[in-house]
């Protein structure tokens, strides 16, 4: 039977949209519209690319996929943290995000910027918390929470993005600076979403070795597929159009040009898949997503 | 011979210092000024009351305070990240904190939100990456994570923030709902901080309890003191006076007056010292501890 992505993503996204809002929807209180902010954000529309990939990944190793679904619900609740603190007036200061206005333009900045730090905080909560009543050993719980943590700290998501607010309107900005921001702002976490899995799926040397590959290439061909759709432009993205250019941030198409960054974007895409070339058809999802995710932009 | 608690609390305090500027030194980069907005902030010369509270409440049970250094750390991480968020203009807008320009005022407005998001993500890191290099096991490691992110995220000090948020400049709050956000706000963490020194000390299920009751009577009596302090003034907070009248925020001074609120702090210092009358000479540091803050306010 041939595999139907649209119709896996579909079902998969149904599980994470439900453990998320189940989730939310238990820790919620009248005093405050904290939770309803953070609502917001996450049932606001997200592809849930991290958390697909997190659970695609340990089904590639044959393992039940609700395994995966506290660590996967954990790196989307960080993802909307990232994206919410990057709206903010004082940073990127978006007021459409998926074609919603933004959470500070709802909810005041201060709320926005605690929703985001609480997203951030009970994620960790979250993954001992579920992952405890999914049968996951405190010794792999540990080793997830300091990869997923080293991913989206100061030396990874949050570091590329100070990088990349230091770097905003230089002018001696080199693809090197450029794919070192990329990596640690975007890259970090859709990798660390991969390997997670992967380890919850029980993955050995050689199979992390080539997940890692994988991930790797496709972190940086999404990157270069978003710059491209940022001045293409791509109806389910719902951002203001442009917005690189208009913050001066240096891309890929601005770097080597619009053509190149695309065929950069196919290879990418052409390497992950080849990185799953041992996998059976168990990896019919991770290699679709990269086919689905690299095709968006040629 | 007599306990010295300034003596202790020097000793204590060092440990802690040193811990805390080798990581964050080791994690520099030179491409931005994240990490240098992270040290600014974490060596503002904090008290670090609550890493020497993890690490006295570990003493109690008589366990080596090398072991409690992670996780106390790690909590000092999280305070100092919500100290700056707090700070920031669309918060309490303080541009003054421990008599120094509060971290916005320095790096702005951008870096300040990133280096709290930082300090909060990689306290989590610490947690694991030091405390199996201390010889915690992983399961006391996943418990003491999952604590300190519950006191932390959107059921402890997130949670209490916005709910004050949301009261400001409310006239009908209630002494109830006062204590409920400080309790939260404040309360959480401090409460954590002895707990977890608890835990990883190996108490047993009634040294729990008595801890437990110690901490949350500290917890409350800080929270008055600051309140206290906050209208008549004390040397070493070095931020500007008045602050929560100006902000018309409700305090204990507020609701039942300021001779009540010292009565009340004084009540809550002599309780929690009574929490600990069946630990031996072991428990002096916590008991000082106690005195010494209570003691500022009357």
């Amino acid at each position: 039977m041939e595999f139907n992505l649209s119709d896996y993503l579909s079902r998969r996204k149904e599980l994470v949209d439900k453990k998320l809002l189940e989730y939310l929807l238990k820790s919620k209180n009248d005093l405050s519209k904290l939770h309803e902010s953070m609502i917001y954000s996450v049932m606001a529309g997200g592809k849930r690319l991290r958390p697909l990939l997190c659970i695609a990944s340990c089904e590639v190793l044959g393992d039940e996929i609700e395994k995966a679904l506290p660590v996967a619900c954990a790196i989307e609740m960080i993802h909307t943290y990232s994206l919410i603190h990057d709206d903010l007036p004082s940073m990127d200061d978006d007021l459409l995000r998926r074609g919603k206005p933004t959470n500070h333009s709802v909810y005041g900045e201060a709320l926005a910027i605690l929703a985001g730090d609480a997203l951030l905080t009970d994620a960790f909560y979250f993954i001992v918390d579920e992952g405890i009543s999914s049968g996951l050993k405190s010794s792999l719980l540990v080793e997830v929470i300091k990869d997923i943590a080293n991913a989206s700290g100061s030396r990874g998501m949050v570091g590329g993005q100070a990088i990349d607010l230091s770097l905003e309107g230089s002018k001696e900005v080199t693809i090197e600076m450029s794919e070192r921001v990329h990596s640690l702002k975007t890259g970090a976490l859709i990798e660390v979403s991969v390997m997670t899995g992967a380890k919850i799926g029980g993955a050995n040397s050689k199979e992390l070795y080539q997940l890692n590959s994988y991930s790797k290439a496709l972190g940086l061909a999404f990157q270069i597929v978003d710059d491209v759709l940022d001045i293409e432009g791509g109806g389910e993205i719902g951002k203001n159009r442009g917005g690189d250019a208009r913050n001066k941030k240096a891309t890929y198409p601005s770097l080597i040009g619009l053509e190149n960054a695309k065929r950069m974007a196919e290879q990418l895409t052409k390497d992950a898949v080849d990185a799953l070339r041992t996998f059976g058809s168990e990896a019919a999802p991770l290699r679709e997503i990269a086919n689905y995710l690299g095709g968006r932009a040629y």
